[in-house]
Parts: C-alpha cells; structure tokens; sequence
C-alpha cells in the first residue's frame, strides 16, 4: 500500500484494510456478525415496458430483527457494481464486511437493535457468476429454450428493480418501511420506491444519485457499455457457448473504475506512475504503470461478471427518472416519504446539480426534503466509502418523524 | 438548432452559426482576411526520445506583419484536435473563420496590426487527411521504407512539438517570441515553449491547460486510446493498406467530444434526448437519441482523422511536464517569460488544480504568473469558444512588460 494512502486511511479513521484501492473498516465490536444470505423467487414477473419474465430469482441477506408490527424495516438497495452485501460477514475469514458496515450494526447509525435492515441483490446483477450473488438477468436460463437469454432478455428498469423488492417484502408480510437508503444506483431505486409506492416508504436516503438522468449522463454511461458491443465476441449477446468478450468487459469495467473517482485520491493510489516514465516514452506500445494498474483491477472485476449484464445496468440507469411519468416533477408529485439528499461534492460521474434538482422539486411541491453535502477525495466513491461522516444526520433523519 | 441553444449564442453575442454543436462569431469587420496556408520541412529531426525523423513535413499560417526586428511575432499552438487554423477563413466561402477569431485580428485582443501571429499544425496532427492540414506522422510515408511508418514512427513528445516549431521560426529568422499562446494541448507547447528555450519567450498565455499530467489525466487520456487499440482493424498499427479501425476510431472521438464538455452545456445540446425515450426501453440494442447524435458527430468527426495520430496524440500528452525534468518545479525554474493562466471553471478534463499548481510553483520560484478562470458552460471548451471573454485581460498582458 502505499504511503500517503495509509496516511489517508488513518485520518479518516479508518483501519488499514487494502482491497484493490479501497481502505475500508475493520470488523468492529459493533458488527452484525456472521450474515446468511437467502433466495427469493417470483413467477410471471411483469416488467415496466410490458414483458413478463417467468422466474426471478434474487438474493437477499438482513440485519437485526424484524419486531411483531413488522414496522421497524430499513431496505437498502445496491449500486452498480454492488451486491446485497452492506454489512457483516458471511463467514468469520471473510477479509472485509459489506460495504455499508460502517454505518450499519448494533449502535450505529442505522441501529439493528432497532431496525430490522434488509438487502437484496438487482435484476441483472453485474456478476451473475459471484457465488455469494442471486441474479436473473441475460446470463439466466431461458425456460422456454433451456439456453441463457441472452439478448431476449426483456429491457428492465430502476422500476423492475423496486418491484422485485416489493414482491420480496410481501412475501415477508411485511408492509411499510421505515426508510428506503441506497448509494448510486440505490439511491435510484430509493427514491423511485417513494413515488412507486408513496404509502408503503416513510423516509428515502439518496446517497450520491439524483431524481433522474440527463442526456450528460445518459452519454456517459453510454461509454461503459460501447466497448463491450465494440468486441466481436459479444456477437450480439450471443456468447455464452463460445468464448466471453473479456476485452470488451475489462475496458467497460476499467472506465467505471476511474470514473468513480476524482483526481484527489485517484493521485494519491497511483501516485508511482507520471509523464516521465520511461517505457512508454520509447515505445508507443508500452503502457504508463497507472494504465496497467487499471487494467488489472478491471481485470480482476471481470471474474464474476458478465457483459450483457453490464450493458443491461447501464440501460436500466440511462432510462431513470422517478416516478417513470412524463417529467421529474409529476413523478415526485406522487411521494409522501420525507427525503434526505447526501451527493458528494467531488462527485464527477452523479454529480450533486443531479440531487440538488430533486430536492429542490420535492421542496417546491411542498414535500420536506434535506441536502448536504459530503466532502472528501475520492469523488463518487465518498457517498460508499466515507458515509460514515454523516452517521449523525443519517441517525437523526430515521429517528425523528 | 436548438431553442435554449440558439438563445445561449445569442447570449454570449456570437452570431448562430452552427457547426456541429458549436456557435462561432460569424465574420466580423476585424478579420485578419483571407489566410493562407504553407508548408515547412525539416530534415534529420531528432526527437527528445533519442530517434530521427528524416523528414519532417507541417502547415502553418500567419496574420498581420513581421516587423523589421522580426521581434512582435506571437506564436499559437494548437489543441487535440485542432490545426494552424486559429483566425481568419481560407477562400471567402468558408463557413467558419479559425478558432480563436474573436481574439485574433486587427484590433482584437491579439492584434493583428501590432504582432505577427504565426500558427503552425503539430507533428501527429489527428487529422493527416485533411486537405487543409500538413503533418508528419505515422500515416506519412516512410522514405526507407515507400510505405506509411505505422508504428515505427517514433513516440514523439511535446518538446517535439515545441522543437518543429523552433525550427520553423529560425527558418524565417525569429529569434524572440513576444508571445506563445495556446488552449489545451496548445498551453502545454506555450508552458514548454518558456523551459525549452527561455531567453527566446517572453510571455506565455496558457488556457485551459497545465504543467504536468498526473496519473488520473494519464489514464483518462488512455480511455480515448483503448477503443482503438480494441479494433481488430487497428491490427497493431500496420492497417494502411486495409480497411481503417473506424469504429475504434469513432468510439474514441465521441469520447473527446463529450469530455470536453460541462453537462451544462451538453444537457442543453441534447436536450431532445432524455430517460423516456421508448425505443431503448423495449429494445436493448436501440439507441438514445443522445447517442445516435454523438456517433453522428464522431462519425463526421473521423472523415480526415487517422487512428494511430490519435494513439501518437494521447501519448504525447500522457508524457507532458513542463521542462521534461525531474519534476515541475525544476522544469519551470527555467522560465523567464511572465505567464498568465486562463483555466475553465468548469472543466471537466483538464481540471482547474493542473493550472493552479503550475502557477503557485512559479510564483514560489519568484516569477512573475497570474491566474484567472474562465467562467462558462462548456467545461473544458470554454477556453475555446468563451476566451472572448478574458479578451481585455490578455491585450493588457501582451501590452505590458
């Protein structure tokens, strides 16, 4: 590791822990402990644009316990390249905890001695090939040809994402939820499950995200999926008898990386690398060392991945807007949840102008509705990494009504 | 065009002329005129990597009147994607004058009635295609050879750039620059310019640029090389006599054209685009109206661009500190010239903290800088099409000693 990033690691109070360029905690004394993760199945499920998939499967873990009005539930939804995983272990050598422990546990900021905190992975998961993840998405057998979907798997949306949770929730009994919180792509699915179900959610927590996307994002976003329709092994989503397009993937996988993150830390992990290095000063071949850095880590994030995935998450993100009406503002009508906006100030990829508007539509129609900012270096990745700096408000916000 | 769009150049009093997605001032009564284009070669060129170039061929142009000391020449040096052409038009019917016309001419902020302004194209010109460009490069003929370089043409740097350039000027006898001026790629020849050869620059102007790269700009700067390297096409360089890695191509300059720009001004671009768009949520393989509009735009983008320039580009970029010394400070403890920095508040490529921390290094080294931002929607294009704006500001800084 090097230097000045431990040094950042220990400023913000963090232990020393080093997964891929990522300091996260320690287990703490206040963990959830050894966490089981579960399946969750519906049939016939109807999509937003009209479609119906037979069977959904999904994973699901939860923390805490779930009181006899069933009342005191907290769901939290995943980002892009999450999973269900937030908190705890699911076994005792596991070298991290989910990437929320911070602020999830006994004591915490959203408190499992009083909440009971429930965690589901997405429809098409980014790594449907993750032993510990539960998906359906393109990579999924077809029932009706016995082969993965592949390309006739239907679009499915942020709203696709709420509905399987919803489904999941019935199936628990239970009917109202405390508070909806999620990062990024959570963020998405939390506010949407306010203006999808308005009676059902009593609070949202947008963690780095925005009511909806623009034509910036949209194109942005667009970048990570055009290298894997660019690779001819994709062959129009039709690879799974034959060889994967890894290159495709590694690329898309490689801009994600980066673009989660701002200058500030992004220097300071790949601080050995610089304009005077030799290598590729003599030869237009050779990479700079941060590139083959970057190569590797994306490399590494391909090993449960899948292409099609990737480019059905990057479709579901482009088609948000909450409330899927004719605007953001008709669509935030329908809410009734009191909200509370955290985007990162460095954030380069959501940026906060995103959160801001919704706020300030929910505002202007009347809706109470908070906003603050969280600083620090890493841009994106502070609304994961350094949520922890507004445990207190995040606290206040679930216990207050 | 637009209604938001046509009311933005009208905003900023520039006559709507659309080019693509740009506004540019129409002729005005301060033109510098009909401009034309010429050619210089060198012979034996060393490069800084230690290689030769036997022949080196470029454009350039020139506006206004060398004086009989030969010592009010002002030089430009030109962006990524641009090329000699900063004012003026070739034959009346162009539609468009140089870039930077609203600042060049007779009157204007660079005056064309007190200075010589001589504008050169670049080694590696992204554009070897284009009638109206001469550039030496990997799609040049190699005389030992009879065929294109291809990727035995050298990695060549910046101070290649600067070094043509000299060249250039000690073929008309120039022995003094009053001033080096340029936006983006342009401000690292300008800064360079001041290192390479400081009794020779008195004033550098550096708009939207910096001192050095670092490891975040490097690995952006290496997003828009990999669709290339990615084409099968591209076939390790050697495609000259095949079909052309178009679509790497393609992929990468839609990549130039959206980072170059502020959602501010995008989202007001492509505002007919948006998440409700019903073509893309019932057809994954269908497209955004954001995205077919940007490959369109890249597309056209492609007509006179080479794919390996572009890889040459990136890398001479990838390479950049001012000075080519061990670090910034002992690269630019060589400058004499006064500087002045224009970076864009709003870039989103070329950050503000690249051009702060060239200027704060010169001013601890006791140099004379000054640094102010462009305020604007177009993100890193603000040092392009809103330089009008700092037109006072760079008439007095040229005006004074």
């Amino acid at each position: 590791m090097n230097q000045s990033f431990k040094v950042f690691c220990q400023m913000i109070g963090l232990a020393t822990v080093l997964s891929g360029a990522v300091c996260l905690a320690a287990a703490d004394d206040n963990s959830v402990g050894l966490v089981n993760k579960q399946t969750f199945s519906t049939h016939d499920f109807q999509t937003f644009n009209g479609s119906e998939i037979p069977v959904v499967n999904i994973g699901w873990e939860a923390y805490g316990e779930l009181n006899a009005n069933k009342d005191n539930v907290i769901l939290i939804t995943h980002f892009f390249s999450g999973n269900s995983h937030a908190a705890g272990r699911y076994t005792e050598d596991d070298a991290l905890p989910g990437y929320w422990d911070s602020i999830i546990g006994p004591g915490k900021a959203i408190d499992t001695n009083r909440y009971y905190v429930i965690s589901s992975d997405t429809l098409v998961n980014q790594e449907p090939h993750n032993p510990l993840v539960t998906t359906t998405g393109p990579a999924s057998i077809n029932p009706s040809t016995g082969e993965p979907y592949g390309l006739d798997f239907p679009v499915v949306t942020i709203r696709d994402f709420v509905n399987v949770q919803k489904a999941l929730l019935d199936s628990l009994g239970i009917s109202r939820l405390h508070a909806v919180i999620g990062a990024s792509m959570g963020s998405l699915q939390a506010l949407d499950w306010a203006t999808a179900y308005p009676d059902f959610v009593e609070r949202v927590i947008s963690v780095i995200g925005g009511g909806a996307v623009d034509p910036w994002t949209i194109a942005t976003l667009q970048q990570w999926a055009n290298p894997i329709l660019a690779d001819p092994n994709w062959n129009n989503g039709d690879y799974y008898g034959g060889e994967a397009p890894l290159a495709g993937l590694r690329q898309a996988l490689g801009m994600v990386t980066l673009q989660a993150m701002h200058p500030l830390m992004f220097n300071q992990l790949y601080a050995a690398s610089g304009p005077g290095e030799s290598a590729p000063l003599h030869d237009i071949r050779a990479n700079f060392t941060v590139v083959d850095q970057l190569n590797a880590a994306a490399d590494a994030r391909t090993t449960f991945a899948d292409a099609n995935h990737v480019l059905y998450l990057v479709r579901a993100n482009q088609l948000f807007m909450a409330g899927f009406s004719e605007n953001l503002r008709a669509g935030l009508s329908r809410v009734s949840a009191k909200t509370l906006f955290l985007p990162a100030s460095n954030d380069l990829l959501l940026q906060p102008y995103l959160a801001r508007t919704a706020h300030e539509t929910l505002m202007e129609l009347g809706k109470t509705s908070y906003y603050e900012e969280i600083d620090g270096p890493w841009g994106h990745l502070d609304g994961v990494y350094l949520i922890d700096q507004k445990a207190e408000l995040i606290e206040q916000f679930l216990s207050t009504d």
